[in-house]
C-alpha cells in the first residue's frame, strides 16, 4: 500500500482457561466468570467484544465517534457476537465472515479503507467463546462428548485494533500488504480435523503471497498462522515445503501457543476467531511495537463449515487471509 | 471516489414467484425448479448463487480468473450459500454478512477494493432462497405457518456484478459513492415485522449520505431500497421528512416491487439478500446503462437478528448500506 495504515490501539480480552495457558500474561484482561456477568454465553460473547474494543479505544485515547468504520464479525449464526457486542457504539460497521480467519480478513478491509481515504480511523474486531460455538457447532456442554486428538479448543477470547490513515510514512507498526484468500477444499469431511481442512488454504495463501511479493520465509520475522493445531502445522509446513518454501523456521501458529496440551487436555490446540485476534493484539503487535520483532505475515485460517452443510455430507471447505505487519522507522 | 470503479457485468436470477410477479421480465433468468436440480435447499441456493456469477461473467466476456476479488455473503448460517456456490471458481473471496443488506455492503466493499488498485476487476454476489430460509428463521414449511400482514416473503433470487477499476474515468454507470451503515435499533421485537426494524437504519444512512454529499434527493432518480415493504417503506419516508428531506417522490423499494401482494399473498412484500440484488441487476442496472436513470442511491437494508438472539428477547438492530450508482459520460 503506498501510505499503509498505522496501528494506533488494540487490545486483548481472554476468558479463564486462556488465562491460564502460556500466553495468559499476555492478555490485557482475563475475565474468570464464562458468563461475563451476564445470563446467556451469547450475551457473554458480545460483552467480551464490547469490553474489547472499549478498551482499545481507552489504550488509544481515541473515542468511539473518532471510528468512521469498523469491520467487525464471529462464529455465531449471523455474526450475533458482534451485532450486539457493537450496537451501544454507533460506528459504521461492516459485518464480515470468514470463521476464524475473521480477525485477517476484517483488518485487510479496514486497511484498504484508511488507505483509501473513506475515514481517518478505521478498526477491526472479532471474538469466540468455547460455550456458544460447543452449544451451536458440537455438543450440549452437559452431555461431555468425547474429542478426538485431532479437535481443537474454541478459545474464549477477543481482539480488536485501531488503523490510522496516513497522509504520508509516518513510522510505527504499520499494515504494508495483504492478500485475500481462496476457498480451497480438498474433501476433509471429520469436523474435528479442522486443522486438516484448513491448511492447504493457508499454504494456497502463503505461498501466493511470496511468489508475488519475490519475498522468501527468511524476509520476515514470524509467519503467524491461525489457527491449525499441530496437526494442521505439520501439514501446512509440508505442503509449503512442497512448492519450495521452508517456513519451519518462522512458523508459529496461534492455536498451538495458545494453551499447554499436556495439561489443558485441548487436544490438537485452540481455535476460534479469537485465538489468533488475541495473540495478535496481546502477543504479536506488541512485540512488533517493541521492536522486537520487524516485519510478521498474519494468516488467519477459517473453516467455512456450518452445522446444515456438515449434515448434509458436504465437504469443510478452508480460507486464509493474510495481512503482512511491519515496524516502519520514521 | 476519484476513480469511480466501472460496472462491467451484471446478471440476475430468479424463482418461479418472482419470475411470476410484475419484474418477472428484468431476469436473466428464472428457475421453475426450487430444488434448482440437486437434493436439498441449502444446494440449490448455491447452485443459484454459482448460476448467476456464470451468467454475469458471460455477459461480460470476463474469465473467473481475471477477478481479483468477491465479496459474497447470504442468509444461510456461516453464510453457507456462497461458501459452496463460489468454491468452484478459485476467485479470492471476502464473506460479508449484512443480512439484506448484503448486496449494498459487497458492492461498496468491492468498489473500495477496485478504486485502490488491489485489483483489476472485483465483483459482488449475493442470494436468498425462500425455502433455505423459512427452515432456517421460521416454521417447517409443511407446518403451514400462519403469517401476519407485516410479514415479508423471502425472495428465491440473486444478483452478481463485475466491476473495473479505472485509470482515468471513460464512462458508464459507476460506484462514486458510498456509506457504511450503522446498527440502528428501536426495540423492536416482532420477527413478522423487519420493515419496522430496518427502516430507522435505512434513514440514518439516506439522511448521513444527504448531509454529507449536501445534496437533496430531487439529486438522484431514484433512491432505492430494499427490503422495508409496504410498512417500513411508509416508516422510512416519515423518518426522512422529519430530518427535512422529502424522498416521496423518488423511493422505489425492492420488496415492494417484488410481487403482487394481491394476488400473490406475500403480504408487506418481499425480502431476502437476493431480493433487492435481483432488482438492482435485472431492473435498475440496465436502466442507467440505457440512460433512462442517471444517478440513483441504492441503500439495501438488513435485519441483523438470529432465531437465538429473538429466542432469548432481543430485539432486531437493522443496518442499511448505500452505494451511489452514476451513468459517466465521456
Amino acid at each position: 500500500m503506498p501510505t499503509p495504515p498505522k496501528i494506533v490501539g488494540y487490545a486483548a480480552v481472554a476468558g479463564k482457561k486462556e488465562g491460564d495457558g502460556p500466553m495468559g500474561k499476555c492478555f490485557d484482561r482475563i475475565e474468570p466468570d464464562a458468563y461475563f456477568g451476564k445470563e446467556t454465553w451469547e450475551q457473554a460473547e458480545s460483552t467480551m467484544q464490547k469490553e474489547t474494543l472499549e478498551l482499545a479505544l481507552q489504550k488509544s485515547g481515541l473515542q468511539a465517534g473518532d471510528i468512521g468504520c469498523i469491520c467487525a464479525g464471529d462464529l455465531l449464526n449471523q455474526c450475533i457476537g458482534s451485532t450486539f457486542g457493537l450496537r451501544s457504539f454507533g460506528i459504521p460497521m461492516l459485518g464480515v465472515y470468514g470463521a476464524c480467519s475473521t480477525m485477517a480478513e476484517g483488518l485487510l478491509i479496514a486497511s484498504v479503507l484508511a488507505e483509501s481515504g473513506a475515514a481517518s480511523y478505521t478498526a477491526a474486531v472479532t471474538s469466540s467463546h468455547f460455550s456458544t460455538a460447543e452449544k451451536q457447532f458440537r455438543y450440549p456442554l452437559s452431555y461431555g462428548g468425547q474429542r478426538p486428538p485431532t479437535a481443537q479448543w474454541t478459545c474464549t477470547a477477543s481482539g480488536a485494533v485501531l488503523l490510522e490513515q496516513q497522509d504520508g510514512i509516518k513510522g510505527g507498526v504499520c499494515v504494508t500488504g495483504a492478500c485475500v484468500g481462496k476457498i480451497v477444499d480438498l474433501g476433509v469431511t471429520d469436523a474435528n480435523h479442522m486443522g486438516a481442512a484448513m491448511a492447504p488454504a493457508a499454504a494456497d495463501t502463503i505461498v501466493r503471497y511470496l511468489q508475488a511479493t519475490g519475498t522468501q520465509p527468511s524476509t520476515y520475522d514470524a509467519i503467524v498462522t491461525g489457527d491449525l493445531g499441530v496437526v494442521g502445522s505439520t501439514l501446512l509446513c509440508d505442503l509449503v515445503m512442497k512448492q519450495g518454501y521452508d517456513i519451519s523456521k518462522v512458523h508459529h501458529d496461534c492455536g498451538v501457543m495458545m494453551f499447554d496440551a499436556k495439561t489443558q487436555d485441548t487436544h490438537a490446540g485452540g481455535s476460534g476467531c479469537g485465538c489468533s485476534a488475541s495473540l495478535l493484539c496481546g502477543h504479536f503487535l506488541p512485540l512488533l511495537q517493541q521492536g522486537e520483532l520487524h516485519q510478521i505475515l498474519f494468516t488467519a485460517t477459517g473453516a467455512l463449515l456450518s452445522t446444515t452443510a456438515s449434515q448434509q455430507g458436504e465437504s469443510i471447505p478452508g480460507i486464509a487471509h493474510l495481512v503482512e505487519l511491519t515496524r516502519l522507522h520514521v
